[in-house]
């Protein structure tokens, strides 16, 4: 007996769950649980099965391929812990509270490494462990600097690579290399600020909260499709220290919140924006 | 065309989509919008649908009952404005923001009348042209109290009972008679506070949260399956008045939330809990 | 025994809780409750406290501004039941809440007029017995309407103005007129939508968490000192006419917060924000 | 210069704030930030007061003591990097938090030691080089096994002691001993529950909210005054194993909270509530 994670994206017709279900039954796999959304502007159908049989892989996709529109996409996901790749700068509490939940064993995945541009979360990673590697971005160029994390990257090749705080802007073609495969945590207020020290920006406005959203990184590092947001209420008695602080603890939950979403395979992106199930 | 919301229960086993789906299929109804659900615990299968369709009701239910377990559920459910009587005693919090959103059509409920114990919320009823019964608890047994407002709410028939600050304990026999049709929001502590005054308790505690829970009445007045829940932070400064007031915007805005969700019968009730698709 | 509220903003510098508690008490007044803030980057010392006494206000204030810096700004509010004005468009959720509240008592405002640029909430005002002044917008340029707004509101002298929802963008003049007095609620969201429906926007981006944001207006529409905001949670299974109706909830409840606030004399605009007290 | 923050709770009475300023200033101490609150109920006056000055402390309670009424109570406490002590059992999330808090320079204390009944989280605080100490529950009574963490904890003198899901009743003789001094954090639902295993109660139940206080112990472990309270949202889909990973993530951020607060001093208990300034 074997579980999966199938996920099926299709233009919405009448009868795509008769087939789905069909294809399933006859192949020898059980729904173990099931959920589907139609986004009516685009009239996407969107579902996401956990299947359990012991039939082939290979003959339920065939079969599916078979039934559902030439358009269709299918992915089969076997279950298995997902490895993960995690980049940071300086900040330790996104990576912190990895290490720790990958330590006690709450993370369902396997840190293979972690990367920063700089030395100073070094030591943290060590503790546990875990291979740190340093890829300084001074004297070198930003396509230099990248092809370096790339090389690192590559020879892991992770499921997923989490951006835990991790302070530089990406290029296009890295975010191209790892399409849909990067998570991005960032502080976000309302209003929103723009440029350096968002968080001294807020102070100055007097915000009441302060908030994060983890995203999928898309081309534009900060605007990727959304998976998780949550705020935290603050107060003028509040430094702009004290926000930031603030915002950390939010910032870690977020980003642990969303990096469960996609190690449950349970995020879907299409257009910009995601269907969370 | 007609649309219908459909609701399954019954206990898993293979092949139920299938099933459900191709008798869907069957009789020319098409799928709009699908949850499902399984209690591993109690082995249980929750189903909502929303089914458009040319089809047959009566035929649909019947083909439904032949491939389904003898022990299955099926409610196939007309999409049409509810019709709801909406119960209060003196507090107007509640009452007041299910009129104010009926009067302005964003409530999908017709009120067919409001019933109190006092006298003091039929000037706001009656300044919306809606029927006001008062009914007196004075000089009268809880039975005999309750026998005027069931033969109120009887001649109304309505689909469902909004209890709005509604401060009389219920009998479990009128609570039987309107089984599973009866909506109640009450405040909510951490930790709890039994008896008189609440707000006068949680403040002497110093609680740092408030919070309102708005379920489904069952025997025990205030512990019946949770529909919705939400806090608000307090702290020091509140006096239990203040406390109260904070209360009471989470309170309406809670039970509004709940009664949306029952009016587009997005509510499964099973054991003492629910179900919210 | 009269109480007031009396609110100092001055340079901040050694001993000015010294001299004004010796002023308060020397000249009979018994404080109350007393906050105090100092903005170590203006160097700017707020201090808002509830004094009792017999004594004459005016010679307080004469004694407080000996003692204080020339540049110091001294109130002193007499406690008093504020009056409000409420300008409204079509939308009934805030205007609602505020009525609901006025008219069960739990709001410490009269309300003395709303005035709106369509005719459809002119019923529900009506229904409680309160003016309603329609000043269509047609036809006439955004000069001559606000004219005829200010002078209804000039004849009120109103403490406050309360757009609820009001959708029409105020010249500089109008908002200089009422400078520091009027109250605005708008969505927000993260990221931040311009332009026509945002809750549109927001659906298309699929944000995660819908958010609302009262402020004193000043001269950019949206952008005036924060004085509330909240949020609530939204998921990819929400139309945008749901995300609206969530929104909706989210600020109702913000505006009537920040209106309890400014009634109690608790908001201080400095810069472009506020100190809570 | 030397900073102290400064707590006085006195009987209420006309003229503290004067005779409290008018000492200040005599001993040449300026105030940087100042609170004050007055429960009524008790007629207790409460100030905490950040104060700078060259003068000497003692001169100043001195002076404080004299003018202020024989009842009062007066804490001068210098600013200083605070010691705590951690107990844990077997869960890393709370602890882990701490840790990588401390680890990071966030946390503005000093850990001493974490003791622990269980050997489990040893590795991850040896990890951060720091004294574990396993004292075993087993073949002794609580009493002994207490006096053996008793002993530990007297060489240290922490300042506080953090329980950090430490899942084993203390002795009311334990909490007397370290009277106002031990801070905790559980778990809390709406409805509350009590015996074995709140979650799976709490999944029984169907809860829509999960919750964390952080709370100084008293006699009864769970029920000392609150400092700290959040909750998160959940839904039918969490499994218990679900809910008790969400309601960590809470736990960690409201004790972090909570532990802030106390670390700064914020927190004054009085009956069985808290003012935190």
């Amino acid at each position: 007996m074997r579980t999966y994670r199938l996920w099926i994206s299709t233009p919405d017709q009448q009868g795509l769950i008769y087939q789905i279900s069909k294809a399933l039954l006859d192949e020898g796999f059980n729904i173990e649980e099931n959920q589907e959304f139609v986004d009516k502007e685009s009239n996407l159908f969107l579902m996401r099965t956990e299947i359990v049989g012991e039939g082939a892989a290979q003959v339920l996709e065939q079969k599916l391929s078979e039934v559902l529109p030439d358009t269709a996409t299918i992915q089969l996901i076997p279950l298995r812990k997902k490895n993960i790749v995690v980049l940071g700068t300086k900040e330790a509490h996104c990576l912190g509270d990895i290490l720790i939940q990958h330590d006690s064993g709450e993370l369902t995945a396997d840190i293979q490494a972690v990367i920063s541009n700089h030395t100073v979360l070094g030591e943290l990673v060590q503790r546990f462990g875990l291979p740190f590697h340093h890829v300084a971005h001074d004297d070198c160029s930003r396509e230099e600097h990248e092809s370096q994390i790339v090389e690192i990257i590559d020879a892991l090749s992770p499921d997923l690579i989490v951006l835990a705080k991790y302070m530089r802007v990406l290029t296009p073609a890295f975010v191209e290399h790892y399409a849909g495969k990067i998570l991005n945590i960032h502080h976000s207020f309302l209003p929103a600020f723009v440029g350096a020290n968002p968080y001294k920006q807020a102070h100055q406005r007097g915000v009441k909260i302060i908030g994060a959203t983890a995203h999928v990184v898309s081309d534009d590092l900060d605007e990727g499709p959304i998976i998780a947001q949550n705020v935290v209420h603050v107060d003028h008695s509040y430094t702009w220290q004290a926000m930031r602080q603030a915002g950390r603890h939010v910032e870690k939950v977020v980003l642990t919140k969303a990096l469960e979403l996609l190690l449950e395979d349970r995020v879907f992106v299409f257009g910009n924006k995601t269907v969370v199930f």
